[in-house]
Parts: structure tokens; sequence; C-alpha cells
């Protein structure tokens, strides 16, 4: 393609309307929806054509803000796994769980997705250096992506962040800094560093463009499900760029008439009680949070205590009649023993609080035994090695004393 | 399916013919070919009838050996990317080398595919408890695959294997131990204990699955170069499975007439200096190698001192035109941050070797700079954190200083 069809960007917040094909930000500190002419992707692409092309985030691409095809970055962003998982369906009461695995992603995270686009649109643009505030995952994702592109990237993470984060954003050659505080702290440097040091800020839903790739997890959940829809959707929820996307996607696939049966799943936005300001802005009623005090989780992704597109998560979630919905810390670790034990499945904790959110509606009855639910895993567990405990017992072959074996020795014990 | 394609098993050593359908591992310590009836295969399945299957390794179901289609166990083994390199490529004198990444299968390397074709006929067979030897990869692989199938694995692994690898075991709720020794000592425990414990042995080669879903990096390279075959390729070579398994996929798809051009790649066996068998058998024109002595090499991998199936991968290698190569541990660190860096690849030291001999035989001619060569990346350099430099410098939030950065701060310098 030589252009896109984007038509043009348009505040959040209040609608005014902002022209593509230059570099756009935020609109009072608010972030921007971008726009397409979708009658014109109605009639220059079907659902049918779709079936001979790579199976990769770029099968929709009319739907995607690239112009120049020359500027798209990318590392091979395949259509993430949508796994039947009845053991672990079972255990929290819904048998039809399903898991979209998002942990095949390149860097291993669903932050791929936004990177690949916001840095495509950067080349687009001409950037050539870029700086992220970033719990972890998206500092990885954007420090391999510039790489790819070959552009600077300057990344900064709280001093905490996973130590498998720190490595690869150090491995892809990023300029990584770590920083006594928290991610909003992070934010605050990038914004400050834009006049010094000229860098653009790629933070989440800064960047209009982000939301765009994160977009395709709704496009290919709805194909996946040959173009139905589940009856709820589970999402560990930060900046929750993901859960607007989908909600987005779930807008144009309607607008599109691509979708054999219109109805929505109900949206789910789950977070840890350590940090927690959507689940308090809904339960009180409320369209924007307030910044929590004092934010502590070990699921990484979901310490943002508050995002600049919140109102938009909420709106999706009232809109869908969903929750935003909280489960404490203290289920990180048998939630994702449990899945990887009954599954296989590598849940990040950010995951692993979203299945606790489930198991609690399932026996609330807020979600049923019978409905098809979804639930996203947002990166590998293998990212986060802090939270694995992993002390071997030792095996002696000179021994080869089986009656251990037998009795106690298993990395479980 | 009710029943696969396979009308045998074949010891690779002599041709001795075992039946399918039972279970089956060496003959005299040797592997076994699985053996398809490819006319049959031709009659029932076309390449453009691939067209509209999952893009997974089971698109290739009629070349794969499960017969009950319910004892398939899966993690959603997407197909690979197959990356353009230009800058790497450009770097070590091949500017058309395509990187085939493997580490976006489950749990992060190429040993899902293998896995996930053992377990899938162990489901078959009604086989509950396996146990292997490995290096790490095939451990973690194997755990997930397990416990997605609902038997119990048994892992036995050196005592230095990367502590991701000896996590994510963990994890699966495998029973995992470290040892001691070798993968080879490992080897020794698992054999011995199929008495006592009763367990199935999934070692590379001596249990036959494995090679048939390292196949499967055959097939879907040649679907990706439109059923032809590149001019050289790269791999990284432990037990040799996966280069052993590609070259009885290229038989294959030669038998069924898929290819649209039937030149093969000259294929290079790539090892670390610190433990090179093959590379010495094959320079003293031998079939079989020797065992090293006190082998050394961080490409943990790559560290198996010998191999059962080594004839196979020098047979392999001989017919092909290629030669098996070693390149020494110094080129790891500069090799991974070299695809790192130029492309955004985050390459597993293993790959980073065999990325070193293709430098080398390149600069020797052996390899020419107009060749298209694929270089396998069979998994995540995250799951060698070890192998990461990664301290990073810290930035004060409260002094905003830009010179610091400016002048040094890059987590390279």
């Amino acid at each position: 393609m030589k252009q896109s069809y984007v038509t043009h960007l348009e505040a959040a917040l209040d609608g005014t309307r902002y022209p593509a094909r230059q570099v756009q930000t935020v609109h009072e500190g608010r972030p921007l929806w971008v726009r397409y002419d979708l009658p014109a992707v109605k009639a220059a692409v079907s659902r049918d054509d779709l079936a001979h092309r790579p199976h990769d985030l770029w099968r929709y691409r009319e739907l995607l803000p690239v112009d120049d095809d020359a500027a798209i970055t990318s590392l091979g962003e395949s259509m993430t796994p949508l796994l039947a998982c009845p053991r672990l369906g079972a255990a929290v009461g819904v048998p039809g769980l399903l898991i979209k695995d998002e942990s095949s992603l390149p860097t291993g995270s669903f932050k791929a997705r936004g990177m690949a686009m916001a840095v495509s649109m950067a080349r687009q643009f001409g950037l050539t250096r870029l700086a992220i505030p970033t719990a972890g995952n998206a500092g990885g994702a954007l420090a391999a992506y510039a790489a790819r592109a070959g552009m600077e990237a300057f990344v900064f993470m709280p001093d905490d962040t996973p130590v498998v984060n720190r490595a690869e954003a150090a491995l892809f050659g990023a300029r990584a800094f770590l920083v006594d505080g928290l991610i909003n702290d992070c934010g605050a440097i990038v914004r400050e560093g834009a006049g010094p040091m000229g860098w653009f800020d790629v933070s989440t839903l800064k960047e209009p463009y982000r939301l765009e790739g994160k977009k395709t997890m709704g496009l290919e959940l709805a194909e996946q499900l040959d173009w139905t829809l589940p009856d709820a959707i589970l999402y560990p929820t930060g900046g929750g760029t993901g859960l607007v996307g989908m909600w987005k996607a779930f807008d144009e696939l309607e607008a599109l008439g691509w979708l054999e049966d219109t109805r929505r799943p109900r949206m789910y936005a789950c977070q840890s009680t350590g940090c927690d300001p959507l689940p308090r802005a809904w339960a009180a009623g409320e369209r924007f949070g307030q910044p929590v005090e004092a934010p502590a989780t070990a699921a990484s992704g979901l310490r943002v205590p508050v995002a600049c597109g919140d109102f938009m998560v909420l709106d999706a979630v009232a809109a869908s009649g969903g929750a935003a919905l909280a489960a404490p810390d203290s289920e990180i670790a048998g939630m994702m023993a449990l899945a990887a034990e009954s599954e296989g499945i590598s849940l990040c904790p950010e995951a692993a609080i979203a299945l606790a959110v489930l198991r609690r509606a399932v026996s609330e009855g807020t979600i049923e035994a019978h409905e098809r639910v979804v639930l996203f895993n947002t990166g590998a567990a293998q990212k986060y090695l802090e939270l694995i405990d992993h002390p071997l017992p030792r095996f002696d072959k000179d021994r080869m004393d089986w009656d251990r074996i037998r009795s106690r020795g298993a990395s479980k014990d």
C-alpha cells in the first residue's frame, strides 16, 4: 500500500479532529483514536481475501495505519494460539475456557503487537530516537523493534523490574535505565526528556498507534472463532490499551459486516487489589480513576497507579455489560501453578490475576459455567523468573537412589 | 484421522524393520526411521489443500505419525517466522540471510516440535510416565507437553543448566532433578530408571517420533519458500534430530512431487569448538563420532559429547555437500549482540555459534555472498539469562541529568 485507509485522528475525550499523516500525540493529555474510511475498507477487502494471506497481524493490512509498506517493521508477529483448556476451565468453573496465548509473540509478550505498529509509524514519520517508560515487557519489545528498524531506543524502568526484562533491553542495545520509582515516575522522565534529548515518547496511549497494534488481538480472536465473539473476555489491565483496542476492533468488524453474530462479549478489566484504580473507579461509578497511593503488586505489568486512557477502558467495560474487578496478589502463585500443571500453559502473573478474577466471578454467578470465556495470557511466565519457585533437588548418579525419587524429590515437594 | 500413513519403522543402521503401532525405541542402540506410505499420502493430499488449514505444524497431518486425532497434544505450535536479515546478513557477508526463528514456539524453543509429537504418540500408546535427560530446553518442553496431556514427567539435567530452564521444569510440575555431570550422565540415569521407575525414555533419537516433529522445520521452510529450498542451511547441532529431520522432510517432499525445484541445500552442522564431536568425525572422514572428553561450552544445547544419531547427521551433511564445522565460544557474546542490535532478533547461544560458523564459511569462500542462506535460531536468548550482560545504570528522577545520559549511561557502555 502507498496510503492507508486512515482518515483522521480523533480525541477520545471530546472528538476534536487531528490530521493523519503527521506526528500526533494526545489531546489535553488524553488519547487519540485512529479513524478509518471503513466503507472504503469494506469495498477493498473481504473476509475471504484473508485466507491466502500470511498468518500474522499484517493480514489485517487495510485496518492498520501504516501508509507505506516499506515502513513496516516486523519480527514475525504470528497469530497467537487460542487454546482450549478443559482441565483448567473445570478447575475454575468454566469448562469452555479458552486462553489466547500471547507468549508466542516476539519477546514473549503482547507488547510486540503495539510496538510493531508504533515503530512502523515512527519509521514512516522519519523519527529515529524513541523513548518509553515501562513496567518491563514494553521496554523489551521497543528495544527489539527499534533495533529491527535501526532506531535508537531509550528505556526507563522501575528498579525492581523483572530481571529478564532488564536483560532483554540491554541485549537489544537499548539505552536502558533503572529508576527509583514507579512507571509514572519513568513516564515523567520521558516527558521531560523530549526537549533536551529530542526523542519521541511512545508511552502507551500517548502514541496513537500502539492501540492499533493491540486491536489485532480482537481481529484475530474474531477470525479464530469463525467471526463470532465469546461471551466474556478476561483481560489483565495495566494501561488498558489492549482492552480498548479489542473493543475498537469489534466496532470496526461490525461496521464492515464481517461478524456472523454481532453479540459482544462482556469485557472484564482485571487488576490486582494491590493496584486497582479501575475497579475502584468502577465501583464508585466514576469514569476517571484516582491515582493509587503506594501501589504494590508482583504483577509488574499491572503496577500502573493511574492510566491516561482509564475512561476509555471504563467506557468499553460499561458498554459491554462487564466489570472492572480485582483479585489479590496472594492468588498469583497458585493460579500460575494451576495453569502450568493442568494445561502446560505458561501464565504471566498478570494473567494469573485475571484467572483468579474469573474463578471468583464464576463462584459469584457473574460468569456462568456454560459460557464461552476467553482469558488473555499477555506474556510468558519464563519472563518472571523471580516468581517461579525453582530450587531443584539433586540426584546422585553414583547411587541411583530410586527410593529417594519415589518418596520425595519432586520439584514441588 | 483414525490411522496415520505410517507403514513401519526402520533401523537407520541396517534397515531392520519394526512394526508401527506399538512402542519402539532403538535398534542396537541406534535410532529408527518412521516410514510412510508416500504414494497414499500423495493421493490423499495436495499442496493446495494446505492453504485452508491452520498455520501450525499439524497442517502436515498426513506426514505425521499420530493415528488418532484424539491423541494430539498441542500448545499451539504456530509456523515460525522466516525473517529477512539484510543488516545482519551484510555484516557476515551474505545479504540474503534468512533466520528461521524458532523462539516463538511454546516454551520458547524448537524442542516444542519434537515434544508435541513424542507426547502425542506416548498418549496414543497409553504411556503415562515419561523421563528425559536434557541440556535444558527439551526438559522444559517435555514438562509443558506432559502437563498438557496429564502425564508425569521426570527431568534430569546437569547442575549448571540455565536457570530459566530449571524454573520452567518446576513451573510445569515436572519432577526435575539436577545431576553433577553432563547430559550423557543424565541419559544413563533415565536408562537405568526405566525398570525401577517404569517410565518411558523420550531421549532424543531413542524415541522415534521427536524426529518426526522436528521434520516439520523442513516442511515449513519449503512451504515458506514457495516449495523451493535454500542454497545452504546453518543448523546448531547437539543431538542432531533437527538436521536429520529436515533432510528426511526434503526426501519426503521430493517423493510427493511437492518441490518446484528439487535442488537441495548444503547442510552445515554447527558446533562449539568446546564440544565438537561432529566436526572432528567429519574432518577425519568417520561416520561415527568419538565422545569428547571434558566438553565445555556455554551453548548448553550443544554440550552433547557424543550423539547416538551422529551417523545420520554426517550422512545428511555428506549427501548435501555441506560440512560439520565449529566456532569457538568466544564468538557467542559478540554474535548474540550483533543479531540483537542489528535486527532485533533474540539469538540463543547455539545459534550464535552457527552465525560465527557462517561468517567464517563466507570469509573462506565455502558459502558465497549471493547465496540464499537460512540459519536456524533454535530458541530465545531470554532463556539464557546467564549469558546476557545486563547491569543497567540508574537514572535519578530528581536530578533529570540529561548530560549524564548523553555522555554515557547506555546499557552497553
